[in-house]
């Protein structure tokens, strides 16, 4: 089996040749004495190696190499050998994780899978997201849900603060929201599903059980917030054989290890590598167009990670139908193009938010200007208005 | 039920104002506009309230009470909301969080309950580290836990890295162990167990059915590295009735969103609030004294969260048998004093490192001197004069 190889960045002034041995030792089998110098073979087939050290803009990074053996599955065992104890000796960030190929799980649907589930085959998938987050009854969620999908939208998910609330629990509004997917599925061409990604929420001790009876009552998607639960509630997910729906993974509190530039994990690690190997079908991360402190090269990497595995992207914040052509001149069609406000507060409604999107496709596939003087009156126009337009990088 | 209340710090220079009603109102109900209004009751029951904002010493801290209603349960859920999508937005930490006493889980064991297993009363529990980490064959671990056992050490845990090797899985382990810890146990007064925290590793498919099956086969206490699988295993760990052993919580990977100061979680947040809420019976973290930086401060605040909840707390990292004065002024006797190469490399082996540390706790019940001269040959003198000594902070 190959290695995993990690790569660490140190800041400046480090040592970080003897860092690099600390973990390659440390996080391993440790040091010996005389002993266990019968053990030797067996200890050293465990070590972990320094394979490079190079100066980087500003630091230092060194690539160590793990034998593969010592962590033969799951992503909290990849953590806590990686960076377990090391993160809590002083400032490093661990910038790459290559693993073997076959290490982990795949995605059950992934980009491919959703395609085929949504019929959405030529074009970014559409999605949306309830607003507001908190307050509204099933069956307001079930109008919006109708009015958006009505309009063509493709996926539609909870604010992921969603709780069980009483009144509107994840299986109060699955039973609210089934009945319209349904009416929603029917009329479109060859069947083609809304998915609504329900917000699994609760305590540990719950979640796999509720997932399992979301998806009985007809959840057709879930939403996991994957890092704030911890990744291996998404392997007990993915791999469930009752739980047979596309898992998309909401990005919250992967800003407290990814935020500090200097520490932690590189986002492509936290929002790529991770979600990819305990089974994301789509990953949400935010956009580069939003207010939060997110780089085109961040975002390009994250992206790399999740299309190399099939997982659909879900870039977020910042989302608006007078940017589609930056959309696809940054993600191409491989991807769903997740808006909140940008769909929810059109000026028009919902709806309009929806056809706004599908307008400003079939205007970039055409080739026509987004100036908003050569747009016709309606809802992208509005849009437009409203929000403005962008058609290049800034 | 009472709030939420979540105390942020921010930079110098933040409009902590401004970013503590961007958290009450964003990570909660959002806004709404008039075409929600007939909802305007039901969201405002979810809104989020600044309390208080005041200027720390190079920075600001804001106050933010969150309903209750809007986390019922769950670690997960709860860092999704109070820090979930905020995490991505700039730098921010969160110091403290607040809450209803009755919320989460409670230890089933805890300080208590570990003394009524292993029966040791009035005085600190000590415990070991298998070292090396990984290398060691299943019978080589039974020799160290019998050779340790029979000196009289209260606890021992495999390394969190151990992963299940093949010929070495952790049932392999409880295997070759149970029979010595019986054994240990029928020699013991009162018949006080020695506890092995058996480390739980894999995939988050595989890890509920794992822990059940160790328990079953005989193991009696588990090591979960929770920070680095999620909280929710911890919760689905503490609430299962088939997994009724001490749960020990290893702080691996907690530095990845607590070691950079401006940003992430106070130490006591992921390695207190956190675990105390999720289940824990005993929660590792990094002493003051070894090599990591840690401060008398950090861990004092760790303690306090675990002492409130009757959780076990167990300082880690440069425990040896000469600062046990230091540690008893430090901790008391409420405390499991863990020490990895402080017993297994005491010059005259593991069995002479558990004596050292019982041979300096008599001493000092004693007041007697722990300068190396007064100290009369044998396992402590040794200990000291490897290790040094220390009565009192430097």
């Amino acid at each position: 089996m190959d290695d995993i190889v990690v790569t660490y960045r140190f800041g400046p002034g480090t040592d970080a040749e003897r860092e690099a041995r600390v973990i390659a030792v440390g996080q391993t089998a440790g040091t010996w004495d005389e002993r266990w110098a019968f053990r030797a073979d067996n200890l050293s087939r465990h070590l972990g190696r320094v394979k490079a050290v190079r100066p980087v803009g500003g630091g230092v990074e060194a690539d160590v190499a793990f034998p593969a053996i010592n962590v033969p599955e799951g992503v909290g065992a990849l953590l806590t050998m990686i960076y377990g104890k090391y993160s809590l000796s002083g400032h490093s960030r661990v910038i790459d994780v290559r693993l073997p190929e076959d290490w982990g799980l795949s995605p059950r649907f992934g980009l491919r899978g959703i395609r085929d589930l949504t019929g959405v085959r030529d074009r970014p998938l559409f999605m949306g997201i309830f607003k507001p987050s908190l307050g509204l009854s099933p069956a307001d969620l079930a109008a919006i849900l109708g009015e958006t999908g009505d309009a063509g939208l493709d996926i539609i998910k909870d604010d992921e603060i969603m709780p069980d609330l009483p009144g509107c629990t994840a299986l109060d509004r699955v039973r609210a929201c089934r009945p319209v997917l349904d009416r929603i599925r029917e009329k479109r061409p060859g069947n083609g599903a809304m998915l609504y990604a329900v917000n699994l929420s609760g305590s540990g001790s719950t979640l796999l059980e509720k997932a399992r009876m979301l998806v009985r009552e007809g959840a057709n998607a879930l939403l996991v917030s994957a890092p704030a639960y911890g990744y291996s509630l998404l392997e007990a997910l993915a791999a469930d054989p009752e739980v047979g729906v596309p898992l998309f993974v909401h990005p919250a509190f992967s800003g407290a290890y990814s935020g500090a530039s200097g520490h932690g994990l590189d986002w492509s690690v936290g929002l790529g590598t991770l979600p990819v190997r305990a089974g994301a079908d789509a990953v949400l991360y935010p956009a580069r167009y939003g207010s939060l402190a997110f780089s085109g090269e961040d975002e390009s990497r994250i992206v790399t990670k999740l299309r190399e595995a099939g997982v659909l992207p879900v870039p977020s914040a910042g989302i608006h139908p007078g940017i589609l052509p930056r959309l696809m001149n940054d993600y191409g069609r491989d991807a769903a193009l997740n808006a909140g406000t940008g769909i929810m507060d059109h000026p028009m409604g919902p709806a309009a938010g929806v056809r706004a999107f599908q307008e400003a496709f079939e205007r970039w596939e055409k080739g026509w200007s987004f100036e908003p003087r050569e747009i016709p009156e309606g809802p992208l126009k509005a849009a437009v208005d409203k929000w403005g337009m962008s058609t290049t990088p800034p």
